[in-house]
Order: C-alpha cells, then sequence, then structure tokens
C-alpha cells in the first residue's frame, strides 16, 4: 500500500536551493534566459539528476527534456508530470523549477520505497515557458502540443538575432526525438499559484479546476485637444475625462462577475502628454479574464457597450481593438479529482482555483487528460526575484503529486 | 475730431499675409522660431515698415524692438502697444503677429489723418514670447518688467547648445539700450483669444479684465504592481483604479466654480506600462486655474483633500507636489474701460473675459497700467498651423485698439 507514501521535503527543498545557485541574482532571485548557457547548466545538473535516478532521459527537436520511470506494463501511456526551468530576467526561485524538482522527488521516493507503477512515470521538463528571450511563452509545450509549428518557432530570434535552433545546437539541446511522438496517460503540473488567494484563504493546496480565458484589447479614446487655459470645462471634449469616465465601467465588468472575473488597464496614457494642454487622445490596454467562456463573452459585448456610451454622451470617439483571445480551459476532472484526492488523503487544508496565469499544462491539456497543483506563494508575487514560498508548502504540493501520480499509474509498494 | 476715425482693415490684413510668408509651413501656418535666421527676416520687414512710418525704432539687450511716434508733449510717457511675431514651431498666421500688426496700423491710421496725440504712441514687439525655442515663455517681456535677469537669461541655451546672446548677436538685434529704459504710460495688447468663448458667444472683442491665476501639480498615485490573472478584483491596489476615481473630483474643483474654474489633466500614464500587470504607480500633471487668488486657493485645498480621501479609501498612497504657482492678474481698470469704449463707440457685440493663457502683457502690467484686447479665432484653435481669424474680426479688434490709445494719448485730427 502507498497510502502513507511521503516524500522527503528536505531532499527537494535542498535540490530547489541547489539550482536556485544556477543564474542567482544579488537579491536572491534567479536570471536563467531560455536556452542560454546558464540554461544549459540548469538542463545538465537535472539530466544528471534524473540518470542518478535511473530514469532514460530523451530530448526531443524543440529541447523538451523527458525522463522515464518504467512501469510494470510498461506499454502503456506514461503518466506525465513536470513543468519548466527557464526564468524571467529579474525571476524567482520557485516559478518551473518548482514543478521540474516535485516531480523528480516524486520519482526518487518512489524509488526509495521500490514502488512499481503500472504505467511508466515520465517527467517533462518544457523549453522557453516564459518567453523572456524568445517569443513566444509556452514554447516548448505549445510545439509539443501542435500549437505552434516547429519549423516557424525555430526561427524565433532573440533581441541579438540569435534563432531559437541556434540556441538549441549551441547548448547541445537541440534533439533527436519527434514533436509529440509520445504522448501522455495523463500530466500533472505542480506550481506556485503567483497570486495571494490561498496564502488569504489559508490554504495549503489548490485543486486547479482550469484556467481562465483571456481577452486582450487596445482601446483608443478620441477628442479635441485644447489650450488648458482658454478652453471653458463645459466646452471640452476631453479624452482623459471620457477614460476615466470609462474605467470603473470597465473594472465593473469583472467586479459584477465574482470570484473569478478580472479586469485589468495596464498601459494607459494620454497624448500629447503636455501639462497645459487637453488630452485630444487617451490609449489604453484592456485584460479581461474569466473561466467561462459564455461569461467572457458577456465581458466583451459589456466592454464594447459601455465604451460606446461612454463616449457618445460627451463628444467623443472611442475604437476597441481585439489584439487576442485564449479560450478558458477545464482540466480533466478525473485529473482534478486525484489532485482533490490526493489532499484529502494528506489532510491538507486545500480549494478549487482557477489558474489566472497560463502554464504549460494548458498545452498539454490538449493532448492528454491534465490537472495541476498549486501552493501559496508569499503575498502573491512571482516574476519578482523576491518570490518565495515556505518548505512545509514545498513538500505538501509533492506529497499531493505523488499520491495524483500514483492513483493514475497504479502504483504499489513491492513489499 | 478722431471718433469716426477707423484703421484699414484691407492693409492690415495684407501685412498679416506678407508677413505669415515668412516661416511658412505647407499647411498654411508659420514656423517663425525665436531669434532664428526667419525671426531675423520678419524683424527686418517689421522694422523697415515702421521706418516707412517715420517711427524711431530702438532696440534693447535682449531684442526687443521699440518703434516710437513722437507726441505733441513728447516728454509724456508713451502709450505703448505691440505683441510677439515669433511662433510656435508648427504655429499659427495670427498669435503675436496679430497685436504687432495692429499697433502698426493704429500708428499707419494715425499717420494718414494727421491725429496729433499728446502723449507719443509706442509700438513693441517682445523677444522669445512663445519659449518654444529658448525657455522660458514671455522672455523678452519678463526681462523687461524685471522678472527674469538678463544675463542669466542671455546664457539660456536651445537643445544645439546656442545661446539667447549668441543668438541675438548672430542676427544683429542684440540692441544697446537698457532694459526698461523707458516705460509706458499705459500699454495694450490685441490678441486672437487662443479659446472658444467669443465664437460661441457669437461676440466681435473680448475685453479682457485679467489673467487666471495657474498652479501646476504633479500627482502621484502609489499602490501594488499585481499579475493581471490570478489577483482577484478585491484583492488589488491598483494604483490606476484609485487615479481613475479621483480625476472626475479634480474636474468638479473646476466644474463647481463656473464660468472661470478650469482643471486640466493633461499628462498622464501607468508604471508599469504592462498589458497584463496591475498598474503600481499612476503619475499625473495637474493644472488648476481661476482668476480669482481666493478661489485658486481654495481649488488647491480640495485638490489635496480630494487626492488624501480617494486613495486612503482604497489602501494607496498619493503624492501632490507643487510645480509652480502664478497668481492672477488683473487689469488696470482704466486700461479695461477704455477697450469696452471702443468697442462700444464702434458698435461691436463685446464681453468681459478672462485670458486663461499668459501673454507679453502679464509682464508689462507690472510696469504701467495695462489692458488686452480678444478677438475670436476659428473653433478657439491656435499653436496650430490651422489657426484662423476673419478679416472682419482682425479689423475690429484694430479699431478697438485705436480708440483705446486715442483714449490715453488723447488725440486730436489736425484740421
Amino acid at each position: 500500500m502507498t497510502r502513507n507514501l511521503q516524500v522527503d521535503g528536505q531532499r527537494l527543498w535542498q535540490s530547489l536551493v541547489e539550482m536556485a545557485k544556477i543564474g542567482e541574482t544579488a537579491k536572491g532571485g534567479v536570471c536563467r534566459l531560455a536556452l542560454s548557457d546558464v540554461d544549459k547548466t540548469g538542463r545538465d545538473l537535472f539530466v544528471g539528476w534524473c540518470e542518478e535516478a535511473g530514469l532514460t532521459v530523451r530530448v526531443d527537436k524543440i529541447g523538451n527534456i523527458f525522463a522515464r520511470r518504467p512501469g510494470r506494463l510498461d506499454g502503456r501511456s506514461a503518466i506525465g508530470t513536470g513543468s519548466h526551468l527557464d526564468s524571467q530576467p529579474t525571476g524567482g526561485r520557485f516559478d518551473g523549477v518548482y514543478g521540474v524538482l516535485a516531480g523528480l522527488e516524486v520519482i526518487r521516493i518512489l524509488n526509495d520505497y521500490r514502488v512499481e507503477t503500472d504505467a511508466p512515470v515520465e517527467l517533462a521538463m518544457w523549453t522557453n515557458e516564459e518567453g523572456a528571450r524568445f517569443d513566444p511563452a509556452m514554447m516548448g509545450s505549445g510545439v509539443y502540443a501542435g500549437v505552434f509549428a516547429l519549423e516557424a518557432t525555430w526561427e524565433h530570434r532573440d533581441r541579438e538575432g540569435i534563432s531559437v535552433e541556434e540556441a538549441l545546437t549551441s547548448i547541445g539541446y537541440k534533439g533527436s526525438e519527434n514533436i509529440g511522438e509520445h504522448r501522455f496517460g495523463a500530466f500533472f503540473e505542480a506550481h506556485i499559484e503567483q497570486g495571494p488567494i490561498l496564502e488569504n484563504e489559508e490554504k495549503t493546496i489548490g485543486i486547479v479546476s482550469g484556467v481562465q480565458g483571456i481577452r486582450w484589447y487596445d482601446v483608443i479614446v478620441t477628442g479635441h485637444e485644447a489650450h488648458a487655459g482658454p478652453t471653458p470645462m463645459r466646452m471640452r471634449r476631453d479624452a482623459l475625462a471620457g477614460a476615466a469616465a470609462l474605467i470603473p465601467k470597465i473594472y465593473d465588468l469583472a467586479l459584477d462577475r465574482p470570484p473569478f472575473g478580472r479586469a485589468t488597464v495596464g498601459d494607459f496614457h494620454s497624448e500629447p502628454a503636455s501639462r497645459n494642454t487637453v488630452p485630444g487622445v487617451v490609449r489604453f490596454s484592456v485584460d479581461l479574464r474569466h473561466p467561462d467562456e459564455g461569461r467572457l463573452a458577456d465581458m466583451d459585448a459589456g466592454l464594447k457597450a459601455v465604451a460606446a456610451s461612454v463616449v457618445e454622451e460627451r463628444g467623443l470617439a472611442c475604437t476597441v481593438n481585439d489584439v487576442w483571445h485564449s479560450p478558458p480551459v477545464a482540466f480533466d476532472p478525473q485529473c482534478v479529482a486525484a489532485v482533490g484526492n490526493g489532499a484529502e488523503l494528506m489532510g491538507y487544508p486545500a480549494m478549487e482555483i482557477v489558474s489566472g496565469a497560463g502554464h504549460d499544462a494548458v498545452y498539454v491539456s490538449r493532448t492528454a487528460p491534465t490537472g495541476m497543483i498549486f501552493i501559496p506563494c508569499k503575498d502573491g508575487i512571482s516574476h519578482n526575484e523576491i518570490e518565495s514560498a515556505t518548505p512545509e508548502d514545498v513538500e505538501a504540493g509533492a506529497n499531493v503529486l505523488l499520491h495524483a501520480i500514483l492513483a493514475c499509474a497504479q502504483g504499489t509498494e513491492v513489499p
């Protein structure tokens, strides 16, 4: 029976500390840009650990690494887990790397306790999740899932003109396995939440039911430039006044759809940016998110309606340009249940949660039943050198991952 | 009697057309930057016209030009009029040049009809009113009034490192007259309104009672950067949401004090300017104006109060930094009355108006009783190549100027 099996939290923490030395920054964070020499050092360390654990390592043509522990019924599709090792330029010590090393710890503990599984267990390290050096984000998992074409992606270049293919070759990780040659029977990704909900709700485990749909827009409000002094208030066609009236109504699109609706106006500026000129033009971005596609569509329609009505009252013009639409992802109910059962088995405080950010699991979910496990991060901060998580939560997430995998791979301890 | 004397509107219009050829732009505007070679050409044309009119031309050490028509009692202080010939980089054909050439037309008509005045009449062309090439605006009149020190102002440099003194010397307009050597008995400036009020109210003449006081601020709203996806709406400390709530209350400071109150938020932007990050900081300028210093002080206190209350409700911080304070100017009641009488004498629809923009007359008013005459400009547009005024209004303003000057200089036609 594997009911009481637990990972070695200290060993997992020690691996995280060792990996964080590769590309460590003065402020305690990490700079391990995809396909850089630092990324190669991190990959080499990871592959060394996989080989020490007796795993068979393969690399595909976009540099994704797969490390396999055989199953009793080795013809079955593997139960996969993993995440990414690359980071933002001023990234933290947990984003991505936690999911990779939690998966490694699961395999190590299976080895320690000589647990056999019917299905093989496979650890995946996806190339360039962050998209900081090369566009787009979630490149490796996206190519794997057939969302991006391999040859076209190889041609993407960083700011210095180096292509993905050149960088892969240069660090020795342009592998030979064809893209998508092996699919998983199921896939789990453990990750820090990158938000404040679990911490705020005092939960250890987030049972991730899906990923929010996202719509991006560029909004332009056009009025009439005028001199700040001579022009009376009632004769102005002030683009900023119109935009300021519009913004709260955009937030309402999310506030009216709690708890999952999100509306963000991130990039906002007036033109001409002149102290004594009534702005003739205001430009801003809008980011709307909801895990339900129907409600996201309602928010989309709502945005266009309020934009039209608010500016019309003021003699302004407004255009709302669609920039991007990423539909919501609902994870596989059985995988979600496996995560919830793992948390319950271990007695951890847990809650269902929707991921607000994209992850490799989003693309993998197009190819296999998929689930995710979130653990809290301090103050909800990520993509930042001060990103932090506790050893207790790190261990708890790995234990849930262990039991979700065991449930799917049908593991039993060899007596 | 000079009661029925009128300017030659066609001659004035023709002079405006000729001056507009100097520095004309493809879009029908003017680029005649202060102390440039183009400015020299314009000055030379103007000085030639003054000499043709029999005037004595002097130039002071900051390049202000004074052209004098003697009086019967020539020891009296001259009654002055004028404005500026420099323009914005994409300026119009009336801003400044209208006041100079309206004054010239007044003198031409006095000559034509052999009108003698007790006091001399003097035409002033002030250096660099626009401040487009050299800081600050209203440089020549400010130095003349003792607001700016001559030597320090000579050292101001344009973007290419050329100093005011070098530029004055280069175009031959660093004069020998000491600053402020002659003061005026009274001074009148004719100008386009640069705002929409006269056009909107269907008035030909604005009797300018004074110039608004101005207060400038830099406002910084500080919240907490967060990821647009994972961060629930109610847990955000969104600097833009706070700023958007604050902006309408800033406009209210002016809307609550009609018709003269003005509030403008001209330069506004969020940081980081990232589509999927809740802004942690928003910076914006505030420009508050009112012709009454007490009410402007109330607006100042109101701004600081609403800034504090709006952000406090939202867990944000806000700093309001004072940048500049220009107190209101009330023009001399007798000069204002002289303008009103001139409009009445001619039968023009007229109204009292407060200037929202600064003019040379603001600084001159520190040295002599001063008044201003506004005429409408199309759609209230100025500082723009499409700036426009009608020949009828141009003529009307010059007629009012003529009669205001005659009233002060006590002119009589020689039979």
